[in-house]
């Protein structure tokens, strides 16, 4: 087999053959494939796209590429969540242990944040101490323990996604469905899970913008998760205005613990009931979506969530007092309001704005070895719906004396639309695909 | 201006501008831009092709990436000719002679044969002592004084076609329109000839398999020649059939002196004198195509074509003395004749299949730093047309102690066609695109 006919084959519109998938996955992972093969072979990719059955064998020569997570040691049942990729989407940090509490074991392996979007280990890293980085057998025995974790993936794992990724970056062959569908689902089976939900977000601040594509990317998941034997659903949500309140690291933790106290904003509960009950129902919890939600309420209710979250917290290093004084968390030096020019009812809070708002005050990276700040952010103080009047404060920016502040108020400003009639509300929760 | 953001261009089915392939092809020279993002490129070019304008400025910052030579001290016109390869075809050894005795200076440069069809420089090199590698200082002084030379390329010119060259090559995209015009022209132009006459192959043995895909690269080269201010038309000829009765490179330079001498097949000289007339009035030696074949007959009548070829030989190294006694030219060691297995008409004699077959037999390569038996090859003594009886000699093998006799007399058995009935003789140029 040579990898030049392996890209002739693809640039003329053939599917590959499942040996040819491998032979070529093995041929990245112990480099014996050269760089500008696998690029030309990307671009082809992107050119001629991958059929589901050739994607489900890209996604399973991946997820064999490296070390694979097995938790049949537990004894109860596997389940994680993988979201897109949104602006103040925090619902990680409060799904892990809603669905723990629940009676699953939620061994989630996550990522850090890049460009207007957040990263769930960046989150998780405000709180002191706490480390996401750890060793396979402490992740286990945390998970084990505690019935959720949230970490890093390791070095072992999956090391075709990290040459492929790397390679996609830099040669404009990132937006393919198929790649985009191999290097999430390849993550998610090597963690060794026996059920998934994601999240598929669509909108301007996300990327896939049009509820066609992002639902087109929702079924390609579902597809690749199944030929693997995962249990897959995916959830197609909105992603215009930021989740929930809070937009930055330590102001998104505080917000995930206000939620596990039973309050928080109402945008955010149903994001993370819509997740908890599509992840208990996988995991095998329940029979029907309303004994689900039964679960995932008692959970929240009862405190075993918040309970679970502070044992995880504990468990991996962190100050666990900050969840019951959030005021432990790193904070900003300073605040300053965007306040509303007129008179009227706020219709829009543009959520890749507003990403890229936090990114200016220091809360994201542009490259991946950027330092981040984990007190700045935005806190919205006037979300999508509320009257405002001249002078009202709409979004309270938290910044390290002034770093960023100039851009980031330039890029709210645009973010936020005040107009004379409010506007119907649109669902958050756009389809589910099963 | 960012690789990746001219591939996303491309990719994205837009036209480069000038200055961003300027960009690109300086990058490739000086290796800034890295293997995987030319390959990426590459493959995107394959996908959305590049209008003629984007094409013109490929070939213009390709001819400007190294040496340019420069023939303003010669006192008459320049003119070249270049083929996009076939088999059997030694025109070019005839052609430079004739059109230097017609009153114009031929400083070809030309290449080595890969695969099934053959290279004038390989071609020249069977004669003994001849040298195709010369500086170029050398090559301007014998093209000054004997008014033609056949050189191969230096490394100093047109560095841009050799880096994307062997890219092209392990990344399946070589068949690309734009690409192979860029890298055709590129060459030609960085020759600094005012005038060029290329013959673009049609047919089963040429790399362009359709009349409509040479049709569309004549057009393409000549466009892309006319733009960079080079006198440019195609010849697109038939490419079924090997261009006369030898191919091997020894018994191809015997077969050219032969035609010099006014003698040799018909075929051959159809496509010798419509390629000579072209040359001839682009370098504006004469002002009708009759008056152009006055010129050209009476070269070769005189013996002043001929005469030009004995010196360039001896200017290039060669021994002289092969012109009037080609039994100097090395031959193989043994001869195997194929012969008719029924009686009838031979009606084809497939070209691809007799290039294989030479290949196999030694002269011809796969790689590049395969060595070349000069003596061996193929003679036809039976061409397309011929009547034959059961048991006559259709081709004749030129072999050295057998080596690759049995896989090159199957290719041959398969290359011929011998029916009841002769079919009616195709013709030879298709087309000229001015």
């Amino acid at each position: 087999m040579r990898a030049v006919d392996l890209i002739r084959k693809k640039r003329e519109g053939h599917a590959l053959a499942r040996e040819e998938v491998q032979f070529f996955v093995e041929a990245v992972v112990d480099g014996t494939l050269p760089d500008y093969q696998i690029a030309a072979w990307l671009m082809a990719v992107m050119w001629r796209g991958m059929d589901p059955q050739e994607t489900a064998w890209l996604t399973d020569a991946m997820a064999r590429s490296g070390e694979r997570l097995d938790w049949s040691m537990l004894p109860g049942p596997t389940v994680d969540k993988h979201s897109t990729g949104g602006v103040g989407d925090k619902t990680s940090l409060a799904l892990a242990p809603i669905v723990a509490a629940c009676g699953a074991f939620v061994p989630m392996m996550s990522g850090r944040g890049l460009g207007h979007t957040g990263g769930t280990l960046d989150k998780l890293e405000a709180i002191p101490g706490l480390r996401t980085m750890l060793p396979v057998e402490a992740f286990r025995a945390i998970v084990a323990q505690v019935g959720c974790a949230i970490v890093g993936q390791t070095d072992r794992m999956v090391p075709a996604d990290r040459r492929l990724y790397a390679l996609r970056d830099v040669t404009a062959t990132v937006e393919s469905l198929g790649l985009i569908t191999a290097s999430i689902m390849s993550k998610k089976i090597a963690e060794g899970v026996s059920a998934l939900v994601l999240d598929v977000k669509s909108g301007r601040g996300a990327f896939m913008k049009t509820d066609q594509a992002a639902g087109e990317l929702a079924a390609a998941l579902v597809q690749a998760g199944r030929a693997a034997g995962v249990r897959t659903q995916a959830v197609v949500s909105r992603m215009e205005t930021p989740i929930g309140r809070a937009v930055g690291n330590a102001l998104e933790v505080a917000e995930a613990i206000v939620l596990l106290r039973g309050e928080g904003p109402h945008d955010l509960r149903t994001l993370v009931e819509a997740l908890a009950v599509r992840m208990t129902r996988l995991a095998g919890l329940a029979a029907s979506d309303e004994e689900a939600l039964r679960l995932v309420t008692r959970a929240v209710a009862s405190g075993e969530a918040l309970e679970r979250l502070r044992r995880m917290i504990q468990a991996q290093g962190g100050d666990p007092r900050v969840v019951d004084d959030p005021g432990r968390l790193p904070s900003a030096s300073h605040r300053h309001a965007l306040r509303a020019v007129k008179t009227g009812f706020v219709t829009a809070i543009d959520a890749e704005r507003c990403g890229l708002a936090a990114l200016h005050l220091g809360a994201g990276r542009t490259r991946m070895d950027d330092a981040i700040d984990a007190g700045v952010g935005l806190e919205i103080l006037s979300p999508v719906g509320t009257a405002v009047s001249t002078g009202d404060a709409v979004i309270l920016l938290h910044h390290r004396d002034g770093r960023g502040l100039d851009e980031a108020l330039a890029l709210v400003q645009q973010a936020v639309v005040v107009a004379e009639a409010a506007s119907p509300p649109h669902p958050l929760i756009l389809s589910i695909v099963s």
